[in-house]
């Protein structure tokens, strides 16, 4: 028998997957687990989405084109006009999830053995495409005493070698809540400017930016049109996970022809989904502000909370629905599992991604969590009683 | 700027969408274009699946499991078991479509510079997914003049280097329209055991079989089991395309494990797609017995059709929804062209996919062109009359 890839051994398994196991056997046990480790949050879809399925009039359910629907392209151009992105429907490639953007950004810029540098911790799939892409993933470090800001830029330029072809940055970012601020950015352009490299940027949480000044898009920054590739997705904007719904936007013609060759490879991205997309796109401007305004209430309470527990520490997370903490446990890893299996509150217990799956640099984050804070206030104040009182039980605290 | 990726521009841009201007612009010029040139057919989706969308009753579009809807992949146990495949859910990977299925395929069994062999004229989107994954495509051939059967094991043998990680078949085959015999597949079966090689079958048209024996899967093969690798999909089955959904399927544990770590990082199938995937499997048989009874009357009508033409020849395809056909001409991609570009008759004309794309070896097929029969007969009646004319009108006939 033939082995197995060679990538295949060196892919990662997801750490929190690693979880479900004694998640399930405690729910087995007649507990209540409350999921602090996931992005599906709880809220509503859009009623749009859903009607326009329940209306579905439609004898065969066809390819689309490889680029997406051209309708919902077109109404695309006009939802990023909104947020002062001006780019036509042809810099628009609908993608299959923003996880299939991130694919093909890495295969239409990037070859086996070139690196991209992003700062750590890092959305863990990342890792898991630049492994199936063969390019190489090269962490600089952020840190929580920072707050997660982006590192220093002279420690990025460090990272620089003749293989670099790109930097990668999720704004706000996903695992750590950050949101890049304007300065930021135009360091980051500079540098991608000076060294002739790309700049991919994950937005997929913009809407959920928890400051009074609107979201800057790499796609705002002057001057490095050419280099920029932003992916974006319908999963968080409108709790439409499912959908597999993404799109990569660059004004970089090369870039989008290039990637179009690999999407024609698979024919289309899901009808379906476009097709509830599209109808989302007419979502009333009610629905975000009761979102945006559920979870502002949601991360106050969540970081107050945390940081009331003694030896826990969060900085306060300006976007996304995630934050970090530093939790005073030897390692986290064994705490989230231990957390499951050996304990319970009141027949509660708490499921968390350890931060370790957010790091490739060995032992970093070894005391650190996600928290997601998809769950409602009810919820979240059991959530963090419980974790209070594991931290007080747990055998390895330090 | 940073140069695009070399496995982007090596990457072949689809050979059909060249010809997607001359036929718009045929179109605009009022000329009524018939489409063989794709696998996107004209018979209705079931009822069953758009009901499900109609009907369709949740507040959050979630992701699935990353491996696929668990109810889902329990129906398809049931679905496989009456085909006389025996497997149980874990064995089955739903997947993004058979795209996905084949990328993942690759992804899991093979490494960059990894050889497959296929036999020629293959499905030209293989070679993207090979081109993706930095893996080489090694073409064994066959020939119109044996209705494009299995070649000789020997010619096989011969392409095997230590390289070679698989065999890839396609069965019923896209383009050619040919079903593999027991023989052939038996032969497969001790090449793959006798040089430890992986067997990867696309059997995404084993409903569109038009021989009176079931069709025979790899997955009947005993003593390979950790060896095969079936790729399925519901896109022709159920004319269901768009929805995006295939199957990755092996009893090799090792296999499917790894796949679903890729899977993993792209997080789940599309989940509408899903819903109505599995409401397909209550498809009344009656379905299918139209649908069979239809292409038997246009595969029938076309092969005697082209088969009239003075200097066309095509061998009589037991499966699928494909032929192909050797024309009169010094070069089917001119051919192609012109006919959309300089030719009309009656105020139509015919688009066809040039069979050169669907071979890797220069010069082979190339007079060659693939139809798709997936018109009803009126079409097809006037396609034939329309292409029996241009070829005697075209300055380039042999």
């Amino acid at each position: 028998m033939p082995n197995i890839s060679k990538r295949g051994l060196e892919m990662p398994a997801s750490p929190i997957r690693r979880l479900v196991p004694f998640s399930e056997d405690a729910k087995s046990r007649g507990i209540t687990v409350y999921h602090l480790n996931i992005g599906q949050p709880d809220i509503k879809t859009p009623e749009v989405a859903i009607e326009a399925m329940n209306k579905l009039k439609i004898k065969t359910i066809e390819y689309s084109h490889s680029a997406g629907i051209e309708s919902y392209r077109r109404k695309l151009v006009e939802y990023y006009k909104n947020l002062g992105i001006n780019i036509d429907k042809n810099q628009i490639l609908v993608t299959t999830g923003g996880s299939e953007a991130i694919s093909l950004t890495f295969l239409s810029c990037m070859d086996p053995g070139d690196e991209v540098i992003v700062p750590e911790p890092f959305y863990a799939n990342y890792y898991g495409f630049a492994t199936a892409a063969s390019i190489k993933v090269v962490p600089v470090a952020s840190s929580i005493d920072d707050g997660f800001a982006l590192p220093a830029i002279g420690e990025i330029e460090k990272m620089i070698t003749p293989r670099t072809k790109a930097i990668f940055i999720c704004n706000p970012n996903n695992p750590t809540g950050y949101l890049y601020s304007r300065e930021e950015l135009e360091q980051l352009r500079d540098v991608v400017k000076k060294h002739k490299l790309y700049l991919f940027s994950d937005e997929v949480y913009r809407d959920f930016c928890y400051t009074d000044k609107p979201h800057m898009s790499v796609m705002h920054l002057e001057g490095i049109e050419q280099n920029t590739v932003m992916i974006d997705s319908v999963s968080k904007k409108y709790s439409e996970c499912g959908l597999r719904i993404g799109m990569m936007v660059s004004k970089n013609r090369d870039i989008i022809d290039t990637a179009l060759k690999f999407a024609q490879a698979r024919l289309s991205p899901p009808s379906l989904g476009q097709i509830a997309a599209e109808a989302s796109l007419d979502t009333p401007a009610s629905y975000f502000k009761e979102v945006h305004k559920e979870y502002i209430k949601r991360r106050d309470f969540l970081v107050e909370g945390l940081n009331k527990i003694p030896g826990v520490y969060t900085p306060v997370p300006k976007g996304a629905f995630y934050t970090v903490a530093r939790l005073p446990v030897d390692n986290a890893d064994k705490f989230c599992q231990w957390i499951l299996s050996d304990f319970s509150y009141k027949n509660q217990t708490v499921m968390m991604a350890p931060a370790s799956g957010f790091y490739t640099t060995p032992g970093k984050g070894i005391d650190e969590v996600r928290i997601a804070y998809v769950l409602n206030i009810e919820n979240l104040k059991n959530a963090i009683e419980t974790l209070e009182k594991a931290l007080e039980a747990y055998p390895g605290r330090k």
